[in-house]
């Protein structure tokens, strides 16, 4: 390219009318001059002076530009002698290094196709084959509230002043301590304050060190895959699923293998048991999605096998505090005398779940293991929150507020069960409404629940389907999870009304009603 | 084992005078008779009333009792005929379903030794190859804050008064949309805040839509890891490199590379260049740990061939505006105009470690791709924070908290720089100094500085040793990490003259002088 006259360039470019400040616009135009080769290495620059002359611009604007461009390695300044163009231009050789030529694969008329693994254009091919799989089997949802939402606690029932008032008070003394790293599991009066609460409320048998504060349920999961398996170990998960298991599972290179429910909960077939997995993750006290609880006989049966074959059990206790007309059950966990369970809960949903908080409690002997994989995979923090909660737990808010919202929610699933109950009798069954924040409505086995799910989508109303949860295909069973916690009581008849149109439009085939 | 009498036998082990209630006294005491057998399947209990009385207890509370333990499976009730203990006996047959026997190795003498994959005892070899290696190669440090820990800000600079003000604003409305999931990437405010903040200060090129807001550096690398890579990928790094992002690379299974580097950054030999790996993860406006920038030419290089070969780079932007002396370069993903690099940064290293707050900036076509991945991963959250932190950059704070710490840390390097030469003139180098929270100061070749940093700790003072951030081994260089951004102004040359002395005595070789 022809060595340009620069101020004539500069001046032909610059918009003084523009919002982009002239020094911004000096500095760029003469960035991508350099980089166009249009000033091509060696060039003397114009003086500052002459430069800004020539421009009709503050000589201190020019001489901040050349200033930026020498320190980002564009120009070199010479004592006296000048400012040049530096030698920047890409080193072709190290770019062509590469002597074995790419792989080109030419198609009938012996024009070049794209090579696997070289995508021509840029999109979703850019994705790895785990990249493909997680996107393509996202479970999550696009909205994250409102009827009938399951998993999602009401928010709008947190008591936002008492955490205010504690949060101001912590942060009044700024402690240095709670706003820097501190490899440790946690706060510790968090922990202790945890083991004593899940001591009594969920029977687990732990001391405060073999608690570890993590961000929630799936950083649970993902320390313990990443600390306890290898890529191509197999894992048992209930089939259906959590969804979000099923891709930390996946993403870090583990197997399925997807193990049959019934109504005692989990139930490994013959083949299952010949073949020992490296991992069994399960929801004893409230089997995610469908509801069973995990009968004793079988929980003790699980935890001989993974006894005798070195199985490793991740219990995930998600929301055994909502458990209506009986005390919440002890957990796996506290049944375990071998060091084989790893229990995991989350703070997010009983509170909020902006929150991200959540723990687990490793066996003893593994605790520094769990707590160093903490600090090099994630480095912990959070710490000022963590005083937060400690308080909140303290003081006595955690319980009642728990205890406000079992209230509150056992009236909500009443309603909506009433509802159910009223516009189809028993024709749809309804399972697992003895707990948590949703129920499952069964549908008929020749339904499509994602065809329902997306026509209750487009009327309003948000469910999920019960297939999104399986990993075999086609699911064992159809139906639709309905979350009802975060729903007001007025809300649910009329919501449940528009889903129920939708239901006997698109899955009960049964003869069109009059809107 | 024999019929116990209930009565009696729970007698002889109820303590009235111990603290824990005698309702879970009995009920534990209970579940432990069931369980090991001392009460048979099909026992039938004594009725509530004679119980209460044999025990002199309420008879409510023995209600309670058989309440809990008709929940959780332990006996049944029947209406009018009593209860049972339930049959809560393991599987045999399952817990013993695999025929095949384990392999069971002897010794010399004919003892059974434990199989590989199964341990006879449980401790560390509980561990799978990647979590021994995650374990074994850690970085972190057990003590995060004094002289010189490197990499932490001093956090008692903090405004946190003010910080505190915006929150409890922030928490006075408690917008339940604050309080809950929300896919997206994100607090948009947020976004777009540190767009306009990130295109001055860093000259990135990117929309607000481009920004996914994560927990730091850790989540932006792990996200990208498994939506572009596979197990078994080639990812280049700079060595030495950040321990951290090796734990996190090497646990998803990616094969490291590590490159050398010299005065301008990376700079890949022909053996690397015939090789094009999938990914490439750089620091460039400030190699970590030793503190070079990456020239120009090595930038335009490193983009050529990346477009070339499709390779991946991952700008680690992480300390960039604590520059001294100079403005802070432009980033390498304002060069890139083919959509290759993900720049990563970090709010944290701005303000405190413990908010872990970071953001990415993804090539826009792959944007929905890494919101999905975030939600599907790690469930987002923290969207009150991530509003506090918007209300704090737009009301200025954060430009006005950098500047002033610049100010500072400035100061404090001085200080530290003045103490090294004055202690050890030319015969130590100093590197990285013109920018960080951290220099390093070089050590002679035969001198181990792992050694040396356990003797510094011993003596009271935190270094980091250089090695710790190599790959291969032996490192190419010997050094210790000063950081003395967390350091107040008048401990530093006293912990200096300490670490200096330690210096000597164990790395320099000198007489030993008179301590």
């Amino acid at each position: 390219m022809d060595t340009i006259i620069l101020s004539d360039w500069l001046a032909a470019r610059l918009d003084r009318a523009a919002a982009e400040p002239i020094y911004r616009q000096t500095l760029r135009l003469m960035q991508q001059a350099i980089l166009a080769g249009q000033l091509a290495p060696g060039t003397k620059l114009p003086s500052s002076r002459m430069l800004a002359e020539d421009l009709g611009i503050a000589r201190n604007t020019v001489l901040h530009v050349y200033d930026q461009l020498t320190a980002e390695g564009y120009v070199i300044s010479t004592t006296g002698s000048g400012t040049y163009v530096a030698d920047t231009q890409p080193d072709s050789a190290a770019v062509n290094a590469r002597r074995k030529p790419a792989v080109v694969a030419v198609d009938a008329q012996g024009k070049p196709v794209a090579a696997p693994g070289k995508p021509a254009k840029r999109d979703l091919d850019d994705l790895s084959s785990r990249g493909r799989r997680l996107i393509g089997q996202a479970g999550v949802s696009a909205k994250q509230w409102g009827a009938f939402m399951p998993g999602v606690p009401d928010v709008s029932e947190f008591p936002a002043r008492t955490w205010s008032r504690l949060q101001a008070r912590l942060w009044k003394e700024a402690n240095p301590d709670l706003l820097t790293y501190a490899p440790g599991g946690g706060y510790r009066p968090l922990r202790r304050a945890l083991s004593d609460y899940l001591r009594v409320a969920r029977s687990v048998n732990c001391t405060p060190d073999q608690i570890i504060i993590t961000t929630g349920i799936h950083q649970s999961i993902d320390l313990a895959v990443r600390l306890l398996t290898d890529v191509g170990d197999r894992a048992w998960v209930e089939e259906p699923c959590y969804w979000g298991a099923r891709s930390v599972l996946q993403s870090s290179g583990i197997t399925l293998v997807p193990v049959p429910v019934d109504d005692e909960g989990l139930n490994p077939r013959e083949q299952d048991l010949q073949q020992p997995p490296r991992l069994a993750l399960v929801t004893p006290s409230h089997q995610y999605p469908l509801g069973m609880v995990m009968s004793l006989a079988r929980r003790r049966t699980l935890l001989e096998y993974a006894r005798l074959h070195n199985v490793w059990i991740i219990e995930d206790d998600y929301d055994s505090e909502f458990r209506y007309g009986s005390r919440p059950l002890a957990s796996l966990q506290g049944l375990d005398d071998a060091g084989q369970v790893i229990y995991v809960g989350s703070l997010g949903k009983m509170l909020f779940p902006g929150l991200r908080m959540g723990y687990m409690i490793a066996p003893e002997h593994l605790v520094d293991t769990f707590r160093t994989g903490v600090a090099e995979l994630y480095r912990e923090g959070q710490l000022m929150q963590q005083a937060v909660m400690t308080d909140f737990i303290m003081d006595g808010h955690l319980t009642s507020h728990v205890r406000r919202m079992r209230a509150l929610y056992g009236e909500r699933r009443q309603i909506l069960i009433d509802a159910i109950t009223a516009r189809f009798g028993n024709e749809l069954p309804v399972m697992g409404d003895e707990a948590g924040l949703h129920l499952v409505l069964g549908l008929p086995d020749h339904a499509d629940d994602r065809a329902v799910t997306a026509a209750a989508f487009a009327a309003g109303v948000i469910v999920r389907p019960l297939a999104t949860y399986y990993n075999s295909d086609p699911p064992a069973r159809r139906g639709l999870l309905l979350g009802y916690a975060c729903v007001p009581n007025e809300k649910i008849r009329p919501a449940f009304d528009t889903l129920a149109r939708v239901i006997e439009q698109t899955a009960l085939k049964k003869p069109t009603r009059a809107a």
